[in-house]
């Protein structure tokens, strides 16, 4: 099945948008789970039991495993491993690079670790985005306008009279098809995101940001206008209790997230 | 002792600014060796001894031991591992995302694999770049103006009358001390190269795209006009014999460019 039709299912199935994030931090692990890798695994697969129904999707960010370097990686392949089948997977990795090494960045996410979906970064251009596209069955997520402050810096500057951020829109767009390309545009810009929505109504969006990055969620939702998007709580919902309720509190606040997303 | 003296010696040492990029691929391991990890790590450690002579740092590519997924990273390890003590090592990743997750991906570069300085994307912006600098001992590349065709999409385009790459520069220079901040030009950009040089002549610049990407070395040369620079060749080092001879072949071309990197 494509990434895309999955994606649809499991939104469908699910009736939600929750993208869960899974930011493995040994130093926060709860009460009651070993502060090792052994320990975030078994964490990790709580969590996922616990949000499943509530989630069409799970973020897993690549860098919180590889600070543990190789056997982080070997716990993130495990993680990958006890998400149910029909759960949409996005790769959080923002690679990107010239041409042959985007290949194997592409390798790794889609054929080692079997991710639906990878999140690139634009910076070095179409052949640095396009070997991803060459999966026809997996989706890309290419950086539009992110949620940090720094996506001030650069992706606000304007060139022929619009921002960075639109350009790598209106160009990545071009490099495949609708079902294919997804963009990344952070919670905390409900304006932008109201004209992005204008310029691409059908294309997924991932929106990172609400919860502890602070993003407003009624503002996110009417920008967002219906459209083809999946909002990520990462911290706000896997680390909403320190005890060793921590999987029951974590299941609530993904339903808790689940309705407001649906404005139920 | 901080990164940036480790790779001033390593220049005076070696008498060289070759930089040599340890770009794994199993299906180009040449006669003799065999085509798995095993036969691959047994490449890297032949090739880096080769080459020492002639090299004063080593890059390694993560693209190409993600492809390789777990036990890829652990020949990437064990890869750095091999490569002389006071030789300069490059984490070439490309990372980049919000400050607590740059955080993560510096202590892997770091802390796990033991790396003198990384390759950073700035699409995000300051705090995506920062953390990596709050390792005051270490060195970041940012990627200004990268060797591949696709740098012509986004880091050309000119908003208040100069190209994003220069405000990359101008505003990432302004993140850390000179001795900690460095910078990405692709070889195939001498015209270019000779206006960053000018802007920035103190900066360490790491330049790939010599050798399969056709970077032309005399112009190359000429535009950096003998400011802080390291050169990197990947495949037409390591892979110029698919023979059994291939070390000697390969220690022949790192010295063929190390002495047409110094002019000599």
């Amino acid at each position: 099945m494509k990434s895309y039709d999955k994606l649809n299912n499991s939104i469908e199935k699910s009736g939600s948008i929750l993208c869960v994030g899974l930011d493995a931090d040994i130093d926060k692990l709860p009460l009651g789970v070993e502060r090792n890798l052994e320990g975030l695994l078994s964490f990790n697969r709580e969590i996922i039991s616990a949000c499943a129904i509530s989630a069409s999707s799970f973020k897993i960010n690549f860098a919180f495993y590889e600070q543990y370097g190789v056997n982080g990686f070997d716990v993130l392949l495990k993680t990958i491993e006890e998400i149910p089948k029909d759960k949409f997977i996005i790769a959080d990795a923002k690679r990107g690079d010239i041409g042959n090494t985007s290949k194997a960045y592409a390798k790794s996410a889609f054929d080692f670790f079997n991710a639906d979906s990878i999140t690139v970064s634009p910076y070095m251009g179409s052949d640095s985005i396009i070997p991803f596209l060459e999966y026809k069955d997996k989706m890309v997520f290419i950086l539009a306008l992110t949620s940090n402050p720094g996506s001030a810096d650069f992706q606000r500057l304007v060139s022929d009279g619009e921002p960075l951020y639109k350009h790598v829109i209106k160009k990545s767009i071009s490099f495949g098809s609708t079902d294919s390309i997804g963009f990344v545009v952070g919670a905390t810009h409900p304006e932008e995101l109201e004209d992005i929505r204008q310029m691409i109504p059908e294309n997924y969006l991932l929106i990172p940001g609400v919860g502890t990055q602070g993003g407003d969620i009624e503002a996110i939702i009417k920008a967002n206008n219906n459209c083809p998007a999946i909002i990520n709580v990462s911290r706000d919902v896997i680390y909403s209790s320190s005890g060793e309720n921590y999987a029951e509190k974590a299941s609530e606040k993904a339903e808790f997230y689940k309705k407001r997303f649906s404005n139920e």
